[in-house]
This record gives C-alpha cells, sequence and structure tokens, in this order.
C-alpha cells in the first residue's frame, strides 16, 4: 500500500491520462504566489465523474493524498501537492452542460473557465458575473469561495453555486442542492463543499445562478483627499441602495504605478472607480447620485465613462494594476494580502496598514473590493532577502490580527490553503477544531488535500 | 441517568425558570400545523448563553433530549418534543445587542422577532426585510432557513445570516462568521447551522445584514387569463433585471376566498401582486416597465399602489389570505404544502396540483413566491375524516413527486422537521446519508432535537 501502488492502478484505469513527465509534475507544483514548488507523483486527467469516483477509490485504498487542480491560480497553496500523492487535473472536464435561458442557471463541469463560460453566453442575454481577476476555472473558483470586483452587487460563489456534484472519500458521487432558487430542505451541503478548498470532496459538477445582461452599463472614478473620504462615500452609497455594480479602490502609491504603467495622468490621490449596471435612466440617475455624495466628501474630477471604449479603457487599467505594481520593482516577488473588515473599519484597517508598511520598510500599493470591506496590500518583495521576507511576514500577520481585532477576517477571497492556517485559530477559536471533526468524518484517511485548512491531525 | 436526572440537574441550575406546569408542558408540545400535541418533560428558559451551554452538558451526561423553543410557529413539526425532554425557550434572550448603522448589521439574541428587530430599527433608517408571514424569532427563522415574500430581491435566511453564536452538543460556545460582508476562511460554518433545526447545536446569537430602508415603494397588482401567462410575465420580468422587491401569485380559488373574506371584488383570475423599492424615479420605471410587460401576456387592470394606505390594503389582503382560505370551511384543519421548481416549471407544477387536487376532492387554494418558485396550496381538511387525510396526503405526496421531477425541492421555506422526513431519501439519494454522518460527528449522543431532519440512525 502506498502512492506507487496507487499511481499503478490509476495508470491501468487512465492509461496515457496519468502522467508522470517531469513537465508535467512541474506545472502541477507550481503556485502563482509565493510557496516553495510542490509537484506531484502523477498527474491524473478524468474525464467523467465515474473516473474521478474511481481514482479517489484507488487512491482511498491505497493512502495516496488527492489534490484538486483548475489551473493553478489560487494564492495560498491550495493546488499544491506538499504531501505528494496525485493531482487531479479538470482539464478534459470543460463542458458547460447545460443553460437554462428562462431560469438563468447553467450546469457545467468543473474544468471551465471564467472566460469560456462568458464567451459560451454571450448570445444568451445572460452572464456569470463573479470576477476574481484571473481567468480560474468555475470549480476552482467553487473551491475557494472566490469573489472579485463585483461581489457588491452579485455575491460571491457562495451565493451563486446553487448545487454541485461531489465525489466524496469513500467515492461516492453525491447531489447537492436543485435548480431550484432556493429551498429549506436539511443540511445545506452546497455552502460546506463551497469554500472546503477539496479537503471535503471533490467537485466533478456545478449548477450555478446567471444574471441578465445589464441593458445599461456606466462607469466613473472620482479622486479623494484621504481614504477616509473614498470610505465614507461608500458607505453613505451602500446605505441609500444605490445598485452599484463594482465599487474599487485604488491609494495613492497605487495611482502611481497604474500612471507609470499605463501612461495615464490621473491625480496622485486615493480613487474610487465604480460601475453601474441597470436601464438607461437607472444608471444616468445612480452615477449622478453618486457624484453628488463624491462631492460631499471632496471627491474631485468626477468623470462618467458611458461608452464602451472608455469603460473598458477604466477597466484594463484596473486590471492591470497588479502588473503596474509588479513594475515598481522589476524581478520582485509580489505577496498579496487580502483582508476584510466591516466597511465602517476599512479607513482605519488600511491606514494602519500603510502605517505598518511605512515602519516595515516595505513597498505595497493598496487595491480594494471596497463595497465589500476587502482589500490587497501587494507586497513587492525580493525573495532571496530573509530579513525583507520577514518583515514583509511581520506585515502580513500585523494585517491579519488587526482585522480580527476589526471583526473581520483573515481572507476575503483567496482563502485559507497553507498560507493562512496559521490565523485560523486566532479567527475561529473553537470553531476550527469543529471544521477538523467534520474533516475526520468525511475523510477519515486525510486522503482529500491533506495539510490544508483544517487543523493537524493529533 | 436520565430525562428525570436532567430535570433534577436544570431544576437547580434554573429554579423557576425550569418549569412542568401542565400549560406550558402543553404550550410548547403544539404545533401551528397538523402534527399531534408532543409536550416536552420540562421547559427551560435561559438567560444567557453560559446557561445554554450548561444546560446541554446536563441533558448530553444524562441522555435527555434538547430542542429548540422560539414561538413555535414552524410548520413541520421541527420544535415539538416527540421523544420528551427539554424544550428550550428562548424568550428571555430577546436582546438586540448592538445595530452597526454604518456597515447595516445587528447583532441580537435569537428570542427577538421579526417584528420586534423592525421596531427597533425603525429610526434608523435600516430594515430587515425577510417576512415568512408569521412573527417568528430570528433564532427559529435561521434554524428553518426561512424566507418569504421578499426573497426575490433580499434573498433568505441563508444570504442574511452574517454570523453565529452556537452552542455545540459539547456543551461549547463556538462563533462562526464574522462582521465582514465575505469570507473565505474555512467551511462555511454559518450556512451549516442554518436551516439544521436545532439538530447541530443550539444558536444563542445571530449577526444579521441589514438593508437601508427604500426611498420610495410601490406596490402593483395585475390579473392574467391563466397561471401559464403570470408565470412567463415573471420570467421576462427577473430575466430583465427588474429589481421587484415582491412578486406573488394567489390563483383563482384564493382570489375567491380573499373578496369573500375582505370584501374585494377582484376578477377570478390569477393575479400577481408586486412591490418595487428605489428612488422614486426608480420604482416608477420599474412598475410601467413591468406593466407594459404584463399586457404583453394578458395581464389587465394593472394597477398601481403608490400611497401608503393603498400599499398597506393590498398586503394586508395578500397577508390575510391564509385566513380567508381558512374561513372557507370553518372548522377546518389547514395543511400547508410548501414546493419550489425551477421558475420555468412553475406552471406547471401548479396546473399539476390543480389537477391532482381536483381529482382528490381536495379543496387547496394556492399562493406562491412566484419569483422564487415557490407555492404553497393551502389544504383545507376535516382531520377526522381518515379518507380525505390519506387523500390530502397523497395530493402533498404527488407535489414533492412532481417537484424533484422538475428540478425542485420538497421544500422552499417550512424545512423538514418530521413532515417531510419521507422525502429526503428522494430528494438528496446518498447526500442524505452524508448529512447523517455529519449529525452522528457532531452530536454523537442523538440529543439535540432527535427524530428530526436526518436518517433514523441504525
Amino acid at each position: 500500500m502506498g502512492i506507487q501502488d496507487a499511481i499503478a492502478g490509476l495508470s491501468a484505469l487512465l492509461g496515457h491520462r496519468l502522467t508522470r513527465s517531469k513537465s508535467d509534475l512541474d506545472l502541477h507544483g507550481r503556485s502563482e504566489s509565493h510557496f516553495h514548488d510542490a509537484p506531484p507523483d502523477a498527474v491524473a486527467y478524468p474525464e467523467t465523474t465515474r473516473e474521478v469516483a474511481e481514482i479517489i477509490r484507488i487512491c482511498v485504498a491505497e493512502g495516496c493524498p488527492v489534490v484538486g487542480w483548475g489551473v493553478g491560480t489560487s494564492l495560498e497553496g491550495q493546488a499544491q501537492a506538499f504531501h505528494g500523492g496525485v493531482s487531479v487535473d479538470f482539464s478534459r472536464m470543460n463542458r458547460v452542460i447545460e443553460v437554462n435561458q428562462e431560469d438563468m442557471d447553467v450546469r457545467l463541469q468543473p474544468g471551465v473557465t471564467r472566460e469560456a463560460l462568458n464567451e459560451e453566453l454571450r448570445a444568451t442575454g445572460l452572464f456569470f458575473p463573479i470576477d476574481p481577476g484571473a481567468n480560474a476555472t468555475l470549480g476552482g473558483m467553487a473551491s475557494t469561495r472566490a469573489s472579485g470586483t463585483t461581489a457588491v452587487r452579485y455575491g460571491t460563489m457562495r451565493e451563486n453555486v446553487l448545487g454541485l456534484e461531489v465525489v466524496t472519500a469513500e467515492g461516492r458521487i453525491i447531489r447537492t442542492g436543485t435548480r431550484a432558487r432556493k429551498s429549506s430542505s436539511g443540511y445545506d451541503l452546497t455552502s460546506l463543499f463551497v469554500g472546503a478548498e477539496g479537503t471535503l470532496g471533490l467537485i466533478t459538477e456545478l449548477t450555478l445562478r446567471l444574471h441578465g445582461q445589464p441593458e445599461a452599463v456606466a462607469s466613473a472614478v472620482c479622486a479623494f483627499p484621504s481614504v477616509q473620504d473614498a470610505v465614507t462615500t461608500v458607505i453613505e452609497t451602500i446605505q441609500m441602495g444605490l445598485p452599484v455594480a463594482r465599487i474599487e479602490l485604488m491609494d495613492r502609491a497605487s495611482i502611481e504605478a497604474v500612471n507609470a504603467f499605463s501612461g495615464t495622468n490621473l491625480p496622485v490621490m486615493p480613487h474610487l472607480l465604480l460601475e453601474f449596471h441597470g436601464s438607461e435612466s437607472g444608471v444616468k440617475e445612480t452615477s449622478e447620485t453618486f457624484g453628488d455624495i463624491a462631492q460631499e466628501h471632496g471627491g474631485t474630477g468626477f468623470d462618467r465613462a458611458t461608452r464602451p471604449e472608455e469603460r473598458t479603457a477604466l477597466w484594463t487599467m484596473r486590471h492591470n494594476a497588479f502588473y503596474a505594481i509588479l513594475a515598481l520593482r522589476p524581478g520582485a516577488r509580489a505577496v498579496v494580502t487580502d483582508i476584510c473588515v466591516p466597511v465602517s473599519r476599512l479607513a482605519e484597517a488600511i491606514e494602519g496598514t500603510r502605517a505598518d508598511l511605512e515602519e516595515a520598510g516595505v513597498q505595497g500599493p493598496i487595491l480594494g473590493h471596497v463595497g465589500d470591506g476587502n482589500f490587497h496590500a501587494v507586497l513587492l518583495l525580493d525573495e532571496h532577502d530573509e530579513d525583507e521576507m520577514a518583515r514583509a511576514r511581520h506585515v502580513a500577520d500585523q494585517m491579519v490580527a488587526r482585522a480580527l481585532a476589526l471583526g473581520g477576517t483573515a481572507t476575503g477571497e483567496h482563502g485559507i490553503g497553507v498560507g493562512k492556517q496559521r490565523f485560523m485559530e486566532a479567527e475561529h477559536g473553537d470553531a476550527w477544531q469543529l471544521m477538523g471533526v467534520l474533516k475526520q468524518a468525511l475523510d477519515p484517511g486525510d486522503i482529500l488535500n491533506p495539510g490544508k485548512l483544517v487543523p493537524p491531525r493529533n
């Protein structure tokens, strides 16, 4: 019994769809973040749910770890094989099975990427709004409980997964949820698997809520004297119930980076970038009302972008902000922090982070999904400079400690993986132990993505 | 060891707040639905979370069942003590602890009722929109994953509970969630306890999302030639992204009942009742657009009610519809069914139910939260007529079978309790067994609301 026996069994099952080539192992051991490479012993490419079930049965019998793989964009090491074993790559399970236009839902396989889904939906008048930036797979996004710039309007994966097909550690295929919009029928297993990072089962199919492509879209950008002014504007906007679809913050350092990278000429001040979805007259009214609120809090240079090319330019700038920040220090490794606090405490959390960064001498422009209270400092680091890495780690720890003290969470959207396990006890207390009890009950052999999220076994 | 020893321990702990009076036991054994009375052996009135933890510790040690009690409005026997034991009545834990206006959230104890909360919020400009009809407690609403007429706009308890304090079967006090609007930090324990009907722990505190009181509210009512026409109107309304806050269906029989009860003179045709929340101009635009869509599908008598007294009259009529239906057959017992299907299948589900009712000779006007695909047939029955009760049960079974065949669920908002356990295998298959595994892991002694929701233990 062991990993090699499992690989023999998987090889018999999958033939050439079980690979051990060095390039493939290396690829599946990498992360977009700062974790060291951790390749699996083999990579499996299933094509059906039954094959996934068979893979898990073989691996459980042999005590071989199983790690799900979408496209490897997770940021906390979720998809890396720190204990070896088999990486289950869902790239061959990438079919959109059924679009139900009248019910505004879609059933699809976990390897479909966000962009591929929206391409497929283009002609239907519907779209899937959740946008974490990266072109992640929907299976991965569900497993990480991802969100992004549009969560303030459309929610996160938590609110947009109606149901799942999951292979459990017993190798059973179960279905959670239905296509009905709501249900009070038993434990909410869908929500249990969403965000479980593949530690309780592998998602083999998803049913997602879709949304109507808005009749009209408008964007706006506005500069503020301070982060506090920008945040106060956000709070009033949300309290008024203005239907903003995106409301993003960029701090001074981010704006400087973007100006240098994109050749823009924005004033070096905190900015809010917004998008409004609705009817023609609705978005006009909403953006004007927003403009009034912004002005009351010192907002200047309020600019509405209603033409598609202006909007595209604005959001391309936002999406490229990460690369713009990276370009500030060529060759640097970026560590992207991710805390989320009650919106009223956001300015405090950002200003505190800014002060910590200055004190530590670490460069870290700040970007935020400010409608949710979620923000990222993009720490630019020389990974060979141990002292700098230690100082950066200290800043990241302080960010989380502050988030928890302010009633927030260690991660708004990136998840736990191995990168944030050290904060779980502080955030959840005994509830983290309860997560371990659930893991033990559903995966007694600790086969599914071992070493991630839950407490270490005794 | 046993229930009597537990009661002795609880009596020592709680003094006069542990009662065994017949009237109190009878009250806590009743249900608003058709289940036979099942009084507990004692009723406990804790005042603090620590007392709840102590109650559970005593009961676990003695093997005494523990059943949570809000105000007893659940409809599937969730709060009745079919195995005896102690009913934990939360009426003394009814404090609103903290309203955070800027963050639009509230922390409160589980015994606060929906109406009491909104009364407390009146001056803040905020409100809690979920409205299951009955003036239930928030703890009960969370435990049942309740919703009601406004779910189409504001979601259900699933979407509006940010966090919980829960006492587990170990007597541990845990906290789930945070005040942040989103989080990817570990398993979604909040969602696991919401809808668990007190079988996994007792909720001792809730943090809820609030919403801004809308600047303007408008209502509308419209008659349709058929349920299909009404449903097609609903589908197009939702696909256009019109922000409806309520969209309710009443069938011909419900309209007849209401006319007789409220003295109204509505045409005896299927009706939609709507409410729009937004800005003055927004609700005007939305209701006009809705009027256009309705007209295309044969809608007649479209009537906008913008004055508060007109709106109140309309929704009072809707809220009284249950009593109006009851008045059709004085002395009858009402059994309220509750299925939810994808909206595109709603007309089929309703027409099928109507045909089944006619064939069975059972009276059952239909009301629906049609934006969610959720509807109720209110079966009017002579509970001493065994034959009629059997025919009604057959209709209810057919409703659920049809809901499942159409991709829906056995219960949109009433939950499982004991009333819908017989459908769990059909709806969830192996996933129901997995619910049993979770129950076993978190409550190995089967102390918490035994006999409800999960499969019977072997």
